[in-house]
């Protein structure tokens, strides 16, 4: 989310003369930084030297400068950054955890967060803004100057993880008439550009988006050229749409950046291919979280935040595993009896519960990257069921050796073979059709699929097992 | 990994007079295509109508071309590509599921394969070619003109899911002394320039990298001026980088391109934020898929290929599941006297498993991400302690009252909740520890960490809460 440095990225071989002590590394073979290093640091907060901690921003890009900070204790991070004063780039605090962030600005003055905010380009100051509270926030926009302003407040009505709040509203546009030579010189002349862009975005008075130029074609014509004859047609994203679905088109389409457009059709902001990385990585490491019944958490948060946002998915977890067990309960006369059921049965709703959890995780992924259609739903249905019928079948006549091995029943053995076969059919059944009605009713298959499909696999693997074996040795 | 197209893409609103058929939208809401369209597609085949599939080419965007192939049964695929001969883009195959771009390409008669290749970037080239065969490899490679051949060898001969594989070898250099004009009429002229580019990159004479020009200060700098003058410094990736570790230099950075060199410093590609896209999403994916156990298989695979990718992992499950029950065999005595036990116990296994896994998700992905380092790893590791204990007491409340109301013995309640407290403790333990443990050794966490995780809160909790039944209780 960080807006480009104006000065590139090179490797950081050790620190320059003037720096922060005489290290000849910052960095460990692991890449963190080494202890002298944040020691050197430390010492000169101490100290106050507020030139050797300038002389940090020009070793340290924007996103190791998150880093630094994450790695100093709470009360050094804002008194690192009012010494490091203008040289601190407020960019930096994208790459903080959220609750990081928050602690940080809100121990920082204001006219040093009104001063660091101005420089800020503005997807990554709303990006900042978003999870203040509204008194931060208005306290925080107050201090913008008004069309700046006017363009956050923009960015800020649209829905949360939307287009809109992903976007840059700086970027670069011309009329169609003019000539590419014209459009140089404006932008030789401009002082207010991106600091980094890849397209023209070419509108019509009333800020209607009519197409794009590459800059590699600018470079590429002639000056007296026409805008108009260089442009191509150029991909829209609505604001209000959800920013997976915009870094769903962007890699449909290779796109560099794409136009994002208002209801009226007006040119709003552009997204771009750094912002899109982001979403990308956001979106999925959501559905690792989702299907681990974990949280948006961060490494940085507290023992009670975390504790009390795992309690939701372990509540949940506990009424399952309460129901299964009312299911063991129905036999409890056959448990009595038989003391190997108690033994084997967590094996058949394990098997189930991971060979469920296989089809689930596959089918969850191919709902959200769009490879699940109408075309080949039913085939990939069926695939499951065979899958689930052939694997049932093998791990059937491992088990039923297993069981004729240990506990000497031939009895036994069928039992636990059939109530493989069951639970794995059962399973592949769950794993597939659970997340596909999830998200036909419009509920994020990631979220809620683990707990009916596991649910599913413990209670049919516990009757089927205990159920059967009831009948079979008739009691 | 798809090469940007020549032509823009832009929002597909119905059928070109001409095109297939006479349908309004070629697309139903859901974004997929319309069985119209399709079955249009299907007679124009049949009927061997070229005009009619290569109007197809003007609409289709390359992803569009790919999810058509995929739409159409397996004999249709090749039959598509020969009947569009020319306007057939093969950058479509690079966004085929692998088997299906296997099967497609051994259908097809070499020269049109030669065809294909010769069009295609040289990343989109490497991409398909490296999942073929050595012998299909080498009967393609004998088409391509030498020069080409050459790259793609080299590429193909760094090390799978490389920097190396992932680069594209055609860019442009230029010498530091040349001016801004000078590279503009080269660019003007010459006729071999990608289609999209966003950098020149800055050479010697032994190709070593001296930097790289943004586009856009090219643009901005008059004719006169030096090269050398405006060039910045580039971020430097090794071509035998892993692709992840790629990925992760590129969002630090948020570049937009970088240079890959040889072990002797050359530039020898460069790679950009299309291909990084591709890339992040790709180990995202990796890590869901092993988290879960399942392999790299893809929607389109057989049968046969999905039973078998799945089977190694219910393999290993069904070794530890019985490993758990060789545990609860060890109380087959207690078991026999209280059938209760045999009720509550998958309670205790499955709670720790799921905290076990909310932790285990958490730290895997903080070490995928990079976000935990030696500063912050003893704190991560004490506040899981606190949250498994914290969890631990809530849920050992909660189950020692089930126990106590179900069945009337309060001695089973101290002993379940005794139990899960002791679980949940082992879970996040388990759940931070070994994923870490495994990374020290180089192990990635993703894969194994689920079956070590699952194993220690089965056995422990199967353990303790038996073992302490039968200290209580004296059976």
């Amino acid at each position: 989310m960080a807006s480009p440095q104006p000065s590139t990225p090179e490797p950081i071989d050790g620190v320059a003369p003037g720096g922060v002590g005489d290290l000849d590394e910052i960095r460990t073979q692991q890449n963190h930084f080494q202890r002298e290093f944040v020691d050197a640091v430390r010492a000169a907060l101490e100290e106050g030297n507020k030139d050797t901690l300038k002389a940090l921003a020009d070793q340290l890009y924007v996103a190791e400068l998150a880093e630094l900070l994450a790695v100093l204790d709470e009360p050094e991070r804002p008194k690192l950054i009012e010494q490091m004063g203008e040289a601190f780039d407020f960019a930096a605090l994208t790459e903080l955890d959220e609750q990081m962030r928050i602690d940080v600005l809100a121990d920082l003055p204001l006219p040093l967060v009104a001063a660091g905010f101005a420089a800020l380009e503005s997807d990554d100051a709303v990006y900042i803004l978003e999870d203040l509270s509204e008194p931060a926030q208005a306290e925080i926009l107050r201090t913008v100057p008004t069309l700046d302003r006017l363009a956050l407040q923009r960015a800020l009505d649209y829905p949360e993880e939307s287009a809109g709040r992903r976007m840059q509203s700086n970027f670069i546009a011309v009329p169609p008439f003019w000539t590419v030579g014209r459009a140089i010189d404006y932008m030789r002349e401009a002082d207010d550009l991106p600091d980094e862009f890849h397209d023209l975005f070419v509108v019509d008075p009333g800020y209607r988006l009519l197409g794009y130029v590459r800059l590699n074609r600018m470079l590429r014509a002639k000056r007296p050229v026409v805008i108009s004859d260089i442009m191509e047609n150029v991909q829209e994203i609505e604001a209000e749409t959800d920013q997976e679905e915009a870094a769903y088109i962007f890699q449909k389409y290779d796109l560099t950046s794409a136009a994002v457009i208002d209801k009226g059709g007006r040119l709003v902001g552009i997204l771009s291919h750094d912002d899109i990385v982001d979403v990308v990585q956001e979106e999925a490491e959501e559905d690792i979280r989702a299907l681990a019944g974990v949280g948006d958490e961060e490494v940085s948060d507290s023992v009670r935040a975390i504790a009390r946002s795992r309690l939701p998915w372990l509540c949940v977890n506990l009424a399952t595993a309460i129901l299964a067990s009312l299911v063991i309960g129905l036999f409890d006369a056959t448990l009595e009896e038989m003391v190997a059921l108690a033994i084997l049965m967590p094996i058949v709703a394990s098997m189930g519960g991971n060979a469920g959890t296989q089809t689930m995780t596959v089918a969850v992924r191919a709902i959200a990257t769009h490879d699940l259609d109408p075309y080949n739903v039913s085939r990939v249905v069926l695939r499951e069921t065979y899958v689930g019928l052939i694997n049932g079948f093998a791990f059937a006549l491992i088990m039923a050796l297993v069981a004729l091995v240990w506990f000497g029943s031939a009895g036994l053995g069928l039992v636990i073979g059939i109530a493989m076969i069951v639970n794995m059919l059962a399973a592949a059944l769950a794993g597939i059709l659970i997340p596909l009605a999830l998200d036909y009713f419009k509920v994020d298959p990631a979220i809620a699929s683990s707990v009916f499909v596991t649910t599913v696999t413990d209670v049919v693997g516990f009757f089927a097992f205990l159920g059967l074996a009831a009948l079979w040795f008739g009691i």
